[in-house]
């Protein structure tokens, strides 16, 4: 049943996503009981020019 | 009014988005009532490396 | 896998909810051959006082 | 940076909610480097009124 | 077209969600001439249980 | 603490990226007091094709 939407930079290693989706589907399985195969995790990778912190776009912070 | 949120696996051709986005529709038109010219509908295509479920990324499931 | 989210504004019978979790369903299946069981329906009802269109709070537009 | 959303059923306790943010704060921290006190994790508890899964609502699935 | 949705912590008054609304519609008319009718802006309210920020809960960083 | 999320059609430039950001933020901290480095804009860019309203995708209706 629950359903994670991560976003973060784009960027990231699909090491880093597998390391991700398993161990979020972890956290819910073992706090709220979740059957395993009905957690979804969705993994949103957001360029810096479309994020923006303190008013400011994350490429021009840098 | 009414938004409609579609995540699904990329790959999908145009004809299935039209069709997506005219059922959809269709479904908030008859069901609720909703004006057909207010009714949105975004489709989100995610990569099989971008989702994860039972822990495992769908490219990793296959 | 499919994942559809459905903003409407808030006051909709259990009957609506479940016209709309099926046929929403029954789109996806027909038109993208999704495995029933993993299709996710989730409404969110949105208060008029949280929706704004054009600049106005639905429950000001009335 | 990273923002996670959590969508579970309703009726979870504050201890679980306090788990689920720690331990998916964590994951991020240690898998992508995120700076710890970036990381945002927005849980939205949904009833079974309000859930759909293979077409039916969850309260009707029981 | 633009959908804007804002997620902030429980407990505004309306006064703040009118600005919200007007504010950021005008935003998108003046930066992309997007048509005012067509701005939808959907507040949602978190309350501080369920925001965790730095792996703690806000309701607990008070 | 809040997070704004856009979705606007395709083909923004970076301006009008860094515009909304900055103007997004501004509506927040004038009118809920956030603190300006907790604000969060992410600004999701929709093909033509993945958007439908009234029925039709953009791409279609032209």
């Amino acid at each position: 049943m629950p359903m994670v939407e991560v976003k973060i930079k784009a960027g990231r290693t699909i090491e880093q996503k597998r390391e991700i989706a398993l161990r979020m589907t972890e956290v819910l399985v073992e706090v709220c009981g979740s059957a395993r195969d009905r957690v979804h995790v969705i993994i949103t990778e957001v360029g810096e020019d479309n994020w923006g912190r303190g008013g400011r776009l994350l490429s021009d912070i840098g």
